[in-house]
């Protein structure tokens, strides 16, 4: 199974005015645990604009736990769930601990990706290699 | 039914370096749009630091239809589409038109919302009236 | 001169912990406000990805007066303050109005601006027209 | 001289449809080492939602030298400049690396920062020990 970790502290710009974390930033995690997964799986960002292929965000459910905080070390456990033929799905769980405290589950995503390939913008078969992500 | 529609052009910061809008970005979209819905129901944001009541994103779900890009004019309409004891199901339906162009659809969400009292962080009902949103 | 303004309310994700607008969110007023007065001096954001010429922020300053709020309708004026060979110098001035409440200055920002041209990168030259900006 | 760094990979959403970083997005990162640098002072952003007491960003400067791009990986210093009596200036120095490639300026920037205790939100001296920061 293929996975990518990452972390993250919570900065003064992921918060909103009720105290805690805004729901919208939690996709920013989650797209920079996508990155890492891609990159792990031979597609790194910084390769992408010379090739042109882009992994392009179909379908996001994103379900809410409890609030992280300011200063939470947020860590972000992405997977690929499922490959078919021209999309894939990742999975991603988002735990926030804060200092001298436990893990505590925040939030659990899923995202459909597809491969895009730029300019055209024409949908590219997932590699083969992926199809069996037991490797 | 309770609706409300904003719509937004698109600007620089919402777009990435695929040369269309962010997947990220629509969620800023559905927030604004959201939050008028709210505003219609009886609870503008301004009010909010003072009372503590705030509308809290339990769940989010959203569908890429069709990029957007730089200049588009985004069209946003939120219904509140069911109302039970402790939540509200808002429904989005995003359109992008260019200048001179025809409205295209770009993508839809929904999102559960609960109702959360601060500074406690307790669950509060939806308001009596919201429950039969036919008004 | 040539000026622009628009106006935007203050959504949550602009807001952070402190209960106020997050320094950085002032920026993307700053940016709409730009954009539209680079439409009014004939470059609309919507032909730049065809024509591939952009404006580039080359340097930002940005006072910080007093804090604006979720809710609080921004107004930003922007002008065009002076055209040199190969840039041009933004002003930009942000206040907040409370719900039922006066004006109140929040911010004041300069940028300067020079034109790029994509691919290549090249920067060009300021449009003679915008050299006496008093059309 | 108290310092502190970071790192940070240039994500998606740091992008615009310029193909390169955002001018907005490093002041996002540039908040990331401000804190950082805070947390060294003492000040960890954790402890701050207990305390109420917030640095409060006054002013920002910032100059763009060259663009920043998608998978670069961007470091930031930051150090304390100076210290007065209700507030410190802040100096930032960005660079990127793309992978196999050697660091280059991408960006400098200086912040005026107050400590302001909310919820009055009154302004307060800076702590003695800072004023010397030679420590």
């Amino acid at each position: 199974m293929i996975e990518a970790e990452i972390s993250e502290t919570v900065p003064f710009y992921d918060t909103d005015c009720g105290g805690v974390v805004s729901n919208i930033a939690y996709l920013r995690y989650v797209e920079k645990a996508r990155t890492a997964l891609f990159a792990g799986l031979g597609m790194p960002a910084s390769e992408m604009m010379a090739t042109g292929l882009f992994p392009a965000v179909v379908r996001t459910e994103i379900d809410y736990r409890s609030p992280a905080r300011l200063g939470d070390e947020i860590r972000i456990v992405a997977r690929l769930a499922a490959v078919e033929k021209v999309r894939a799905i990742c999975e991603f769980r988002l735990t926030a601990t804060a200092p001298g405290g436990e893990p505590r589950p925040v939030a659990a995503a899923s995202q459909v990706v597809a491969l895009i390939q730029l300019p055209e913008g024409r949908p590219r078969r997932m590699p083969p290699e992926w199809l069996n992500p037991t490797v």
